[in-house]
This record gives C-alpha cells, structure tokens and sequence, in this order.
C-alpha cells in the first residue's frame, strides 16, 4: 500500500479529472454560467466526499473507473451547497477556499444559477450512466437526493439559519448537523456500498460510519472555525461566534470539542473494523478527518 | 368526450390531490422549510406543464393512476424555478398568482432553500416510484434534469438576466425563450412519450410539439405583460418594459406578436394531427394557450 497521503492525491487527481471534462456549454450564449460553475467547482477542495465514495468502492474491491463520474456528481452536489451557503441571503461569505466566493467574483443571481445548475445536472449525469446498471442508477439518485433533499442537507441549513442568535441545546446542534454536514458524507458511503452490492447489515455499519464521521468533520470544523489558520483554510475565522451560532466548541469548550472529536474518530475506526475494512484506506479517514488543519 | 375546460379541472384537481400529501417534514426541527415549499406548491396556479403530461399519456391510452406522482415532480421544478426566479437578486417579484412570493412571506434565505428544496425532491420522486420500470424511470429524471439544467432552463434564465437592458434579436429572443420556457413545456411531452413507448419518429413530433407550445406560451406571457389583467394574472404587469427586455411584443409590436402566436397555434395544431390525435384534449391546448388571459 502506498502512503495515504499519497492515496489521497492520486484520488483527488482522479476526480478532477473527471470534473475538469464534466460541464461544458452547448451554446456560447449563456457559457458564464458554466463559468461559474467551473470557478466553484475547480477552485480546490479537499474532495472528501468522493474521495470517500472512491475509497469505498475499493475496500470493498470494486474497480473505480465506471463510477468517476458518480464521483463528480457527488461533488457538483457539494459544490452547489457551497455556493448557495455563501450567499449574501444566507451565511453572505466573501471568501472560500482563498478566492472569492461565487456571487463576489460573478453576481449573486448567477450565483444561484450557477448552484441550481450544479443541483441539476448531478443528477443528470447519474441518470445516463449508462455502464451502470439501471437499478443501481436508480437507488444512486434516490439515495443523494433524499441525502441533498428537504429531510437532508437542505432541512439542515434551514434549522442553521433559525438558530442563528439563539442558543441550541448539543441535541438541537447534533440533529443539525447530522442533516447538514453529516446526511452528504454518509450518502458517498452508501452509494459505494449499493454499487458493491453489500447485505444490509454492512449497509447498516456504513451509513453508522457516514454519521461519525460526518459528526466529526463537523466538530473539527467547529474547532478550526476557532483556532485555524485563516490562510490555510482560505476563509475568516471566528464567523460562528459573529453569528452567534451554536457549535460544538461553544457548548463543550474548546477542549470538550476536541476530546468528542477524538471519540468520535475512535468509534469510526471501531465500524471500520467491524466491517473487516481495517488494512483499507478507508480504515485512515478517521484520523485524517482529526487531523486536518484546513 | 366532456368539454375540454371541465377536463382540465379535473386533470388539475388530479394534480393538486397529488401535491397536497406529496412533502410533510420528518422533523418538526425544519417544518418552516416544508411550509415555504407547500406555499408555493399549494398556491394555485394553472398546473399547464403536468397538465400536458397527463393529456399526453391519456392520448396514447396509457392510465394516469401510475404516473401521477411524476405529474407532480414535474410541477416541483416548475414550481422550483418560480420561487428562485422571483428572488431579489433575480426578478424581485413581490406578487406571484395574487398572493406574496416565497422570498416575501417568508424570507430570500427561506425561498433560495424551499427552491433548492423543491428542486431535489423531484428527483428523488421519480427515482423512487417503484411502479414504473427501471429505464423508463432512468429516462424520465434524465429528461427532466436535461430540461432543467444549464444547457435548458437554467442556461435561458443566464441569457435573460444578462439581457437585461440590452436590445436582443428575434433569434436570441428566440434562443432564450426555447431554454427558459419552452424545455420544461417539452419535457412532459417527451417524458409521456418514453412511457407510452412511442417510435422515435413520433417522439421527435413531440418535442417539435413542445418547442411550438412553448414559444405560444412565451409569447402568450409578453403579451399578457403588456395588456393583461393583472388582477386576473395575479402580479403586476408591464415589468418587461420597466426592466428593458426584449419581447415578441417590442421586437414585432402587438399585433405581429398576435398573428405569431396565431401561427404557433396552427403550427401546433397541425402537428398534434401528425401524430393522429387531433381527437384527443392534447390537440386542444394550442388554442387553450392561445386564448389564456392569466
């Protein structure tokens, strides 16, 4: 096995790869928007969720290749997230991963485009897989969107926004983060697991993994929003206190969020064994969703 | 045959019967969200492009009972597109169907969500409605997606918004309207036609269809911008002349704007008797389009 470092790079080559071919205008007269939608999608990233998704698929020993696109479905998903959260209407960023956010460096009405484009043809691109077989396409689009959907990601940021400059209690905060940030980790998990063809009860043991591991990107973020370095995340810190948001750090201190955190990985890689996925590199995203600095 | 305006009630009534047990939360933690998205879904309007769907299935003698549900995933993403459409960065409409747009009952965060919200939910319909055969499924979310996109609706919303204030020719009108409007008025056709398994040749008049039904519509709409009965229609009108867009209307004057929605008619008309369904309700929507005061 080659270093996980390593691993991440040649995978997160892969995926943009594929993204750098994906979105291309059939007529020049509307191509900002697919600049725009360019300018979010290949602006970097970490690509952790089909990073993910890719590094399921291996544990589980399926070969990667018909499902590269899938991969940047899922990331287009993300993306679009990005873009509409940055908006002035909602969290109003200027800043994202070191550039300008989308509706700064375009408008926010092409913003918007540019994120309900980005919604839309994800699920396009799965639809026409055509080396996928039909059912499995199907259970792919079912399981992003219901992830992406009202009792998903978007039911997540709609509880955000109204707890903003109120106070939440852990529950309120766990149930929010689990739709927001914790339902669009699981699915690349899951998704891997429908193409692998699994029982349910290692289904089961994915999506409990896709949870711990979403909550603990979330408590990190949390952490960094705090303590991190502005130039390496490419954003401001300290907008959740601005916002007087609940996190995390906020309700367990800075200390309690990092041992929640700890724990949070040590269950994740306690599933991972379970799932007999422990010499895979899938066994190493807990820590290295602990250790990240950006 | 019963006469063609208590059809539509009853098609609509089908529609609305749909649509009203279609979205409740899974948690009460976000119900505002499923509040905006009904609002919107729930609050009125003609129903036109699920409407065509179902017309067009009943004109190939395929039952409704099935597919009534994609009925109402087609109106999700029409409705989707209304609500981001009105927004302050977009439009900024205050009144759609005489009651206050999303974004100002509730609030330009709230509408961007329920959008996004509507949008996701629609695909996830489709792909889920187990009675209707895997490929055909797959078919439908690609066509709809495809539709909606950003090489469809969303790449004609680019174009208007960034003709805003500029003189546009009858062909870039033309471009706009086929995208903004004319995708999501051919897509139900198209969609009833993959169901029906109709031959290619069919299929292609059907979106020739769709295109000539959708630029009546466009057509329809610049004309009711400038003479309509706003009490009728439900929002204000003369806001293309205030936000300086080209329309049928500036670019040919009333009249010729008439006579070309007259000729669209026909067009239509004559296609719908290639097809041999001139004895269908399908055959009478030209001349519901044409006549259509809200």
């Amino acid at each position: 096995m080659i270093p996980f470092e390593h691993y991440l790079e040649t995978r997160k080559e892969a995926v943009e790869t594929a993204l750098y071919t994906l979105l291309k205008p059939q007529d020049d007269a509307y191509k900002v928007l697919f600049e725009a939608m360019n300018y979010s999608l290949l602006g970097g990233g970490k690509r952790v969720r089909p990073i993910l998704f890719l590094s399921t698929l291996e544990a589980f020993d399926v070969p990667l290749d018909p499902y590269l696109n899938i991969a940047a479905a899922i990331e287009c998903v993300h993306t679009y997230s990005l873009i509409h959260d940055d908006l002035p209407c909602m969290d109003d960023d200027d800043y994202r991963r070191g550039r300008l956010t989308n509706h700064k460096k375009f408008t926010p009405a092409i913003a918007t485009l540019a994120g309900d484009g980005l919604l839309t043809v994800a699920f396009e691109i799965i639809a026409k897989s055509e080396n996928i077989l039909p059912t499995i396409r199907l259970q792919l689009v079912q399981i992003l969107a219901k992830a992406a959907g009202p009792d998903g990601m978007v039911g997540g940021q709609i509880i955000d926004m109204q707890a903003e400059g109120h106070a939440q209690t852990l529950s309120q905060l766990r149930l929010m983060d689990a739709l927001k940030t914790g339902r669009l980790i699981t699915a690349p998990l899951v998704m891997a697991g429908v193409i692998a063809a699994i029982d349910a009860e290692e289904q089961a043991k994915l999506a409990a993994l896709g949870d711990r591991l979403g909550l603990l990107f979330q408590i990190v973020d949390d952490i960094l929003d705090k303590i991190g370095d502005e130039k390496q995340l490419g954003k401001r810190i300290g907008q959740d206190e601005k916002q007087s948001k609940s996190t995390y750090v906020q309700l367990l201190g800075l200390e309690g969020a990092q041992e929640r955190a700890q724990l949070e990985a040590q269950k994740a890689v306690k599933i991972v064994s379970k799932l007999n996925l422990q010499n895979t590199y899938l066994a190493q995203f807990p820590d290295y969703l602990l250790r990240r600095t950006m």
